[in-house]
Formats: structure tokens, C-alpha cells, sequence
């Protein structure tokens, strides 16, 4: 309730399970208590990787937590290992690729091992009609879209919670031991109508923070990807990860992507609004042509004034996840704000884009499938 | 808070955690609202066993839920399995042994299966000086106990709730969908200050009461013997069952059997008050030679007035555990109440009638180490 209402007086709402509003990143950023990843960080990541990626590089991630602890600790060589997962309430669109590209990235550049928790049980105990049956296979469905990614089955292990449950539970208890309700009630906004299994959760979200703790037998950071509506748990992780004689997780914190209709992040239950990862390219062409754009009323009107970039999703996706060439995205914007080009273009060169990206993506799924069992051995 | 407030009224705690003051059970059965066992039951019990038992016939365990409903369904053909359990924060005492034995016995007469929890999460949770390590060590332990009562392996599954949460687990999520904080709340007594893990509990413990639908795949009536402080429960499982599709689970309630300081059960807390399943002949004697009698001040006294057998802790002991032998135990009070014996003859009697069953007790635990597997296997 605290923290809703709290961004709900700023006309914005950023919970675990609902983002709407006009998001402001900088009063999210001191509301939350995190920092902004500065230059000088970048600069530090780009000297170890050789490159900093465009998600950083164009701010898609802003915020953090911890983070220049975690690269002092790398040059001093005490690795970290990653931490990202995602709730299988459905198909993955784009916006969930997110954190896990650019986890994938980290994965290459520092050799970090990698802990991927899909929470079919979360999805079951927050989602009134959804059976737990249903959870677990979207959370079958969607490891195939990490897989695809191209993680390294090495360093990669996929936990469905209910499948790994006999190793997760045992931690879990250790950890809820340590959170009342009224935490839980103050972060996640819970009430006493709230069911037990949803006030438990949090424990097993925390638990892969450690695993590789347990597993090394010493502490070993924790570097944890996602967007910024999962803050509250992880910031209760660090709250109780000390009392159990372990390091705080670090998270770096990505911004949402919109809706195709804009506003609000990307999300499964408006499929319209949505590029599923799964989308034949007619659909995708289809949901990019009816596309919020900042184009004017008319032609005429958008030679004369020109695009406002700053109000379009097709600039948006082009900006933060298709348009990688520093140049070219340069020139678009240049093009659009003049009126030389119109939004029709722009739509079909993003359809072209999205279904390169995904007639490939599509075909590492299918061969996912093959390779699966390799991401999820016995802990 | 609520039952604990209502019955503290009453000048009695009962709770699952908690057993203190006189307990008048004739108030706990219209305060729980349960149904005593009466003798029409007996009849029907004793027509199918051939024999009553003598917790049953003395009335050690004297309250129910659907017990007739239970043995309606015997009789036409629908056979119960049984549950019961223990939380395992301590060693094993003759106090935790009253309802397994009871439990065998039904077993025995009935045909019927047994699922036996081991609540090491619950006892890790709720006690602030035991570790996950410690109580399910004592899990293992205690399990020794129950496998050296002689129950029958093929019949018997004897679950370690960390060690099963895989299957555990996902049933108790379906379990704790169903109930809210409020209902825990108004139950057991938790606050905003309970740890989360207290407060998802309840689904566990609920889960034994359908393991056997689930094998079966069809509904399968369950009768569990327990203290009657752990009523709470399972009041709350025949609450949530009916909403998974399952029958509401019959209960058979016994008193608690007197530490042997008198007053409140026999408690682990205690040691000097309790005789545990370990002890030795020596600690026996010394034990039971401090114990509570109902005798006079002085033997003269005792002689003119005769003992006190209904405040006598010896006499309980022999009367609802050890001297089955009805016309026995009727000759003792006699001779008792005319003061033709003093209490130094009771507790020799009762000390060597404890120290037989134990010794045997004692060479069947050493055995149970073999055999232990037999009893979890896989579900």
C-alpha cells in the first residue's frame, strides 16, 4: 500500500504487478532509493567488456543498485553470478526479452553464471483464473524463448519453482523465517484479505539471490537484471540477506517498453498491444500498422511540422531495441522532425526489423526444445 | 487470538502451541464444537474390530468429527486412509505416542493406509532457537519411533516435509490460494508480526488430508487421530477441502496425557517431567519416583483416608496406558482409595510396566534404522 500509494500520488503506479501512468524515471529513481547509472560506470563497464551494449549505452537500463560494488568486486576478481527470471502468466512478447538480452550480454562479457527462476507458482497464487497447471506450462513455453536467446547451458540453469521446489523450499523457510507480515504488507501492498501463498512468495523469489552461495560454499555476488516493478522484492532481499550471512544482491534496472496503443508497459493481457515472441510476421505487420505513432493529423500537416519522435512507440522500439546504428537512428530523427519522412515508412522498416529478429528467434525456439533438459539439471 | 482468548476465558490454553491450566473437556468440545464419541460408535467400531481399543474404550481419545460418517462409508465399502503426524522439535515422549498407537491399531483392525507428517519446516519456523538442520534430524529421529510401533510398511508412507516438498508443495499452493491472512489470523492467533513462513504453514499440513485422492484419483475418505489442541487444522482443511473437491477430513481427538509434575501435557520442554522413548530403566525410576501421586501428607494419613486417585498422575498413567486389564485396574483404585497401598507400590508397578515397554521399544527402534527406506518412498 505504502509504496502504491506513494507513486500513485505522483500519478503513477510501478508495483510487481501493475505499471500504468505516465512514468517518471527520475522521481522512480528517488522514490525507490536507487541510483542512476552515470558515465562513469558505463566507462568502467565498457574497459572490462571491450563495448558497453545499447540498452546501457541508450539508458533502457537506468537505475541500479549496488552495481559499482559488483565491478570493484570483479576487478578484484571475485565474480559475480546473474539472477533474472520472469512470472509465466503467458506467451513472451518483447518486453520481456529485455533483462534477458542483456543478461545474455553480461553472461558473455564477464563469464557469469546465470540462475533463470520462471515462477509458476507466483503466477498461480496472484492470477484468479489461471490453474497451476496452466503457470507450469507457460513457464515450459517461455524457457524455450531463453533458451533461443543463446545462454550457455554450462553456466545457465532454468528453475521452474514448482519443479525445483525440494531444493527451493528448504531456503525459502530460512528466509521467510526473517519476514513478517507487515513487511510484506508495507512493500507489496497486501492486505488481510490477501491469500497465505502470495504472502509467502517473496521468500522463493529471494532465494536464487544465494544459490550460488551455497553451491561455491563462500559468498559470491549477485547481479540481478529486470525491470524496475520488481525493485521490492529484491530490495527485501538485501533487507534479509545479511541475517542469513549473505551479500545483498545488486540489480540494474531497466525502464518498461509501451504498448503498442502507448502508455503503460508492453503487457501480455492487451495481445493487440503486444508482438508476442510466437507472432507470424502478418501480425506483426498488422499490430505495427495500427501502431500509436507522434505523427500529425495529415500529410500535409507532417511535411510542414514534422514527427514528434518523443511521443512515438515505432521511435521508441527503434530507439531502445531495433536501431542499433548510432548514425542511422540519428538520421531517422533528423528525417521524422523535418517532415522528409512519414510514418508509413518508419512502420514498415520496424515490421522488417522485428521479423528478421523473429524468423530467427523462432527457429533457435524450435531447436530449444532439443536442448532443453540441458538447462535444467539437478541442483 | 480468538480461540486463544475464548478459551483462556475458560481459564484453559489450548492451541496447537500451547496447552496450560485445567482442561475441562466437556467445555473443549462445545468450544471447538466436536462431537463426543459415544458408545453407540464404540458398538459399531467394535463390530467391525471385534475389540475396542482401550485408548478408545477409557475414552483417552472421547471427541470426533464424522467418525459415523467414516464408518458409514467403511461399511459401504468406501474405506478411509489414515493421517496423523508430529512436529518434530524434540525427541520422541510416551505423550506423542498415544495417537500412533491408536493410529496402528486402526490400521491393524481396518485395512487401512497411513500417511505420517514429520513438520520439520513448522518446528524450524515457529521455535526461534532450532535450526532446519536440528528438526529434521529430529525428524529422522522421531520417525525411528513410529516405524518401531510395528506399522506395516506396504501401508505406511512416512513424510519429511522438506524432503517431499516437490509433491508437497504444489498441492500447497492450491491449498493456500483458498485462505486468507484474516482466516489464520482468527485460527491460530498470528499477528502482523508472524513470520511469513508460520503463516503459509497451514497449507502443508493440510496437504496429507488428500495425498490419497490424488494417488487414487478419486475421492478417498481420511480419519486422523490427533491431540485435540491440533483441531485448528484441520478444522481449516475441512474448511478449504470441499473448494479443491475433496471430502472434508474426519478427526479422532484424544486428552493430553499429564507431565509428571501434573497439570498441562507432557511437554519436551520439561525433561524431568516426561518420560521420553530413549530413557533408560534408571531414568525411568528416578523419574516416575518424583512423581505427582494422589497420596496424603503422611503414610498414617494415607492409611485412614486412603490415596487420591483422581489427582494421582501414577493412576493416569496406569489407567490410560498401562493396566488394560479392566479388573486391575479397578482392584488398584480400590485398594488405593481404602489407603491398603501407598504410593511407593504404584510407582514400582508403573516403572516396571514402562521400562518392559520400553526395553522392547527400544530393540525395534535399533531395527527401524534398516528398514527406514521401506517407509518414504517415492510419491
Amino acid at each position: 500500500m505504502f509504496i502504491k500509494y506513494l507513486i500513485y500520488y505522483y500519478s503513477m503506479i510501478v508495483t510487481p504487478w501493475e505499471v500504468s501512468g505516465e512514468i517518471d524515471y527520475d522521481k522512480l529513481i528517488k522514490k525507490f532509493g536507487t541510483e542512476r547509472i552515470d558515465k562513469k560506470l558505463l566507462d568502467r563497464i565498457e574497459n572490462i567488456a571491450g563495448e558497453v551494449h545499447p540498452f546501457l549505452k541508450r539508458g533502457l537500463f537506468f537505475s541500479h543498485r549496488d552495481l559499482k560494488w559488483i565491478i570493484d568486486e570483479y576487478d578484484k576478481g571475485n565474480k559475480f553470478f546473474l539472477y533474472t527470471g520472469r512470472g509465466p502468466s503467458g506467451d513472451t512478447h518483447l518486453g520481456h526479452l529485455i533483462s534477458w538480452i542483456l543478461t545474455k550480454w553480461f553472461q558473455d562479457k564477464f563469464g557469469a553464471k546465470l540462475y533463470f527462476q520462471l515462477t509458476d507458482d507466483e503466477k498461480f497464487l496472484v492470477k484468479d483464473n489461471l490453474t497451476l497447471e496452466q503457470t507450469n506450462k507457460f513457464a515450459h513455453e517461455n524457457a524455450l524463448d531463453v533458451i533461443a536467446l543463446g545462454f550457455d547451458p554450462k553456466k545457465t540453469t532454468i528453475i521452474i519453482d514448482t519443479e525445483y521446489s525440494k531444493v527451493l523450499y528448504k531456503e525459502a523457510l530460512k528466509v521467510a523465517k526473517k519476514i513478517t507480515f507487515s513487511t510484506v504488507k508495507a512493500i507489496f501492498g497486501f492486505t488481510n484479505e490477501s491469500n497465505i501463498g502470495k504472502i509467502f512468495f517473496a521468500s522463493f523469489q529471494i532465494v536464487p539471490c544465494f544459490l550460488e552461495s551455497i553451491k561455491q560454499k563462500k559468498n559470491v555476488p549477485c547481479l540481478i537484471p529486470c525491470g524496475i516493478d520488481q525493485d521490492p522484492y529484491f530490495r527485501l532481499a538485501r533487507d534479509v540477506l545479511p541475517k542469513l550471512g549473505y551479500y545483498k544482491p545488486a540489480e540494474i534496472h531497466s525502464k518498461f517498453i509501451s504498448g503498442l496503443g502507448g502508455g503503460g508497459k508492453m503487457s501480455a493481457s492487451i495481445p493487440s498491444s503486444t508482438i508476442f515472441t510466437t507472432d507470424s510476421p502478418n501480425e506483426v505487420k498488422t499490430k505495427i500498422n495500427k501502431t500509436l505513432t507522434g505523427g500529425r493529423e495529415t500529410v500535409e500537416l507532417q511535411r510542414k511540422l514534422g514527427g514528434e519522435t518523443e511521443k512515438c512507440v515505432i521511435y521508441e522500439y527503434l530507439y531502445y531495441l531495433f536501431e542499433n546504428d548510432d548514425k542511422l537512428i540519428e538520421e531517422r530523427k533528423k528525417n521524422c522532425k523535418s517532415g522528409k519522412i512519414l510514418c508509413g515508412e518508419c512502420k514498415n522498416y520496424l515490421t522488417e526489423k522485428i521479423n528478421k529478429f523473429l524468423k530467427d528467434h523462432q527457429e533457435k525456439r524450435l531447436k530449444a526444445k532439443l536442448i532443453v533438459k540441458e538447462f535444467m539439471p539437478d541442483l
